[in-house]
């Protein structure tokens, strides 16, 4: 069975996608019922009533509280605990729904899945160039795939697949062949590469109207559990641009926020900040255009990697050179993972651990 | 899995379903061929041929036998023991189907899928209204829904959820804290309520033509294993109408049939019998358009609760006061499944229960 | 687990069905990529990069070679060696899909899935008639079946069946009682039978123009693991045709190349060649029609027993007389099986079998 790590967060939601109607989302194999309280705060409820497990999403909102559909059960939207039981007047203390602490910050709705206690929102993703001057943020779209996180978070550290991948719009075979750099910064795994001096991809022929060759860049940050961040970006050879000097040139961050919902779908909500053509809304719908071709591909080859990886196989994959920043990333995964199965058995240990001297 | 009670009837069908023509119907996960003998009884039989599985619901009537569409087998509609091999001469013992006992009645067909020797006809659910003067019996339809038959049938001794369910036809919120009474009658779980001097609910605005307040009930019999009779019911505040005297009002039986077609598939049949409009065809039309606002509604719930019990679960459902009925009633269900399975055990003894002294 | 005879030739396609272009094809539950290279020949190989398995179909053929659609690798038509690994220069060893051995001979493409070193080409199908004068070969088409190919196979040396599920066309009730013969010439599994003195058959109304009563024969060769010859005609009852003069009346052979693709899933391709009405394309037409009826009602059949076999059962399915012939087949199937299993042992020898003197 796959596991999720959980004591992290994960993008719920666009900040547009929840108002005031009960509302379900599917994230990490759980049913979350979200809405917007009177105060505007987001809740997000446990969706399944512990009586007869009917969604509460089924049922209907009452101020601030939520009334199964059933049989009139009602839990409340900041704690989770039942609040009603009619016919009686006594609250089982069993009567209560998880309630999972929620982030929104620049438009972007995140989700702690794990322990509560641990939800550090100091830790919740962010950047400068969401709010500096000179930056221009757009919201894009969410991609579903029938894909496991994993593969899709991995293909996002993976440099190497645009040649062969992304053709027309942000990938050349001129790139083909160049070595990708991986290194660990913090909690970021990043692999990078410059083309120098080759002919424009399709993006920067589309976006920013280079002609002549150009010095080309891929920056690929991946955070764990399931974030990236690609900085990629061209400029004039004759620029002669340093590799600290990426704000020089047509600079473009692509965000992905990766939520597993089941073992095998997944959604990236993706979106775009730049430092050109600021108060340019033709070059938003070009530069969405060509990223939605490119995500298309993504999604093809993600689905089918998906269906061979559930048949039977008789051998290992094989790894080669351009697989290091997956093989970290996975690597990152299993440690997290294993690390949240030894504090469960520190928290709840089992008899095996109990001794009587 | 999913056992079911065996030794019990079932409706099979409305009499209207079963013609001259082989038709396949499915119950406790088995498949049933049926079809009208010249005689008009109904021939029900095993519906897969002993030789290759064909189901002899693709093959040919021939009389009151049927043949197999593959190699010409040939069962009796009666027996369903084989009464040709074509090819050869003698007829091999084990070249049967089994045949199961039907009764017919009121435009009922019930169906017996245990062991035959203990089928009683005596048992077949009955009630007097369905022949009686003063009363009007009208089938109505049947409700297909992706469900285990016990919440179908718990459903039916549940007079709670109706506030909740169903608040433009069957129920209203003067009825959501009215307690439920609960006990058994023989081999009747009856649950009950009477919700008095309170605006009539939607059905009885739309069928008997309240203005003023009224008296209402509620009566919900469930026989094992799951055919349940709702009688319900209104009359003015000012007749002060006495718990016996429900005949004085407008009684409605609705009376529903449940069969477990698979573990996660219902079909329920229901229909309705009452004491005033008799001869109001446009009465009946009203009855039908609301029950089947009600049952839409039931469906929707049902289902949703039949997804979320196939997902895993990490607590307990909890259980509240009106949780009674149901309560009862799988009690009674598990001892049912109890007793047949003992009964096949002392039958069909394994070796370890043989001595030798 | 279905286990499939792997060292055998199988029909993968028919000539017509490659081309230049990457197409993948299912056999044996396993995914070949197939295409024909700039020779004529027809590369097979493994449909799975083994790197990240992304199916080699995805990618894009360069010259007589396979590129990978997701980080090109390459990998030999011929060979199945792989031949680039961008950003690397050294090859591993393990890097290569499989190359299956092909023979395309009068338009079939045999596939040989087992041990190459095997793969005797000799053995592959063949008959006189294929390029002997006075014969006429026409392609039929593909039947796709629900089935597993034994159920399928099963039904090829299996005459007793059509006076019932074929009675328009190959048969009619004149043959139900007239026993079948069977017996084993080499590979050839033959069960047959001769329907003298009655009335022609549809088929040899509509072929053939017999109008008074004929001599018609049946002969179903069944070769291992699942090739079919079906050897059918008639003549007029004067004409007094010996059973080994079959020339000298309309004479048709049949041919079922049956494929399995996965466990419940089988490709029928048929094809016939007759003696008769060799100039003309309208007995081809007619001809077709016929047989495209009758396998129709053979899928009807072969799918609704696949899925009662797929459900649970309390009893063994009987055998009758005219089980004969499938019961050798079956029996000559688990012989192969068996052996494949014993050779793997022998050439793959588990540490059990490793002894140290």
């Amino acid at each position: 069975m796959t596991q999720f790590v959980r004591n992290a967060w994960y993008v719920a939601a666009w900040s547009t996608e929840i108002d005031e109607e009960l509302r379900r989302f599917t994230l990490l194999n759980e049913h979350v019922v979200m809405f917007r309280k009177s105060d505007g705060s987001i809740a997000a409820l446990e969706d399944r009533c512990p009586h007869r497990l009917l969604p509460l999403s089924k049922g209907k909102r009452i101020g601030d509280t939520v009334q199964c559909g059933y049989h009139g059960l009602t839990f409340d939207g900041t704690t989770g605990m039942c609040t009603r039981v009619p016919g009686q007047t006594n609250l089982p203390k069993s009567a209560y729904v998880l309630s999972y602490p929620i982030e929104e910050r620049h438009g972007i709705v995140w989700i702690w899945m794990g322990d509560p206690d641990k939800a550090d929102r100091t830790k919740v993703f962010d950047m400068p160039e969401f709010t500096a001057p000179g930056w221009k943020v757009h919201h894009g779209d969410a991609l579903h795939l029938q894909s496991n996180y994993l593969n899709v978070a991995e293909n996002l550290v993976d440099p190497a697949h645009i040649s062969f991948v992304h053709p027309t719009t942000l990938g050349s075979s001129a790139s083909e062949n160049v070595p990708v750099h991986v290194q660990t910064e913090g909690e970021a795994i990043v692999a990078w590469r410059w083309i120098r001096d080759a002919e424009p991809v399709g993006f920067f022929k589309g976006f920013g109207g280079f002609t002549g060759n150009v010095d080309r860049w891929h920056y690929y940050y991946l955070y764990t559990p399931s974030t990236a961040v690609i900085d990629f970006g061209s400029a004039p050879v004759e620029m002669q641009i340093g590799e600290d000097e990426r704000d020089r040139g047509v600079r473009i961050f692509a965000l992905h926020f990766v939520t597993p919902v089941t073992k095998d779908y997944t959604i990236d909500r993706w979106m775009h900040i730049r430092n050109s053509a600021l108060d340019d809304p033709t070059a938003e719908e070009t530069m969405d255009r060509m990223f939605r071709i490119a995500f298309a591909e993504d999604k093809e080859i993600l689905e089918a990697v998906q269906k061979e990886e559930e048949r039977p196989a008789k051998r290992r994959p094989i790894r080669i050179a351009i697989d290091k920043g997956p093989l970290v990333y996975r690597k990152r995964i299993n440690e997290l993972l294993e690390l949240e199965r030894t504090e469960d058995l520190a928290s709840h240990p089992s008899p095996a651990f109990v001794y009587h001297d």
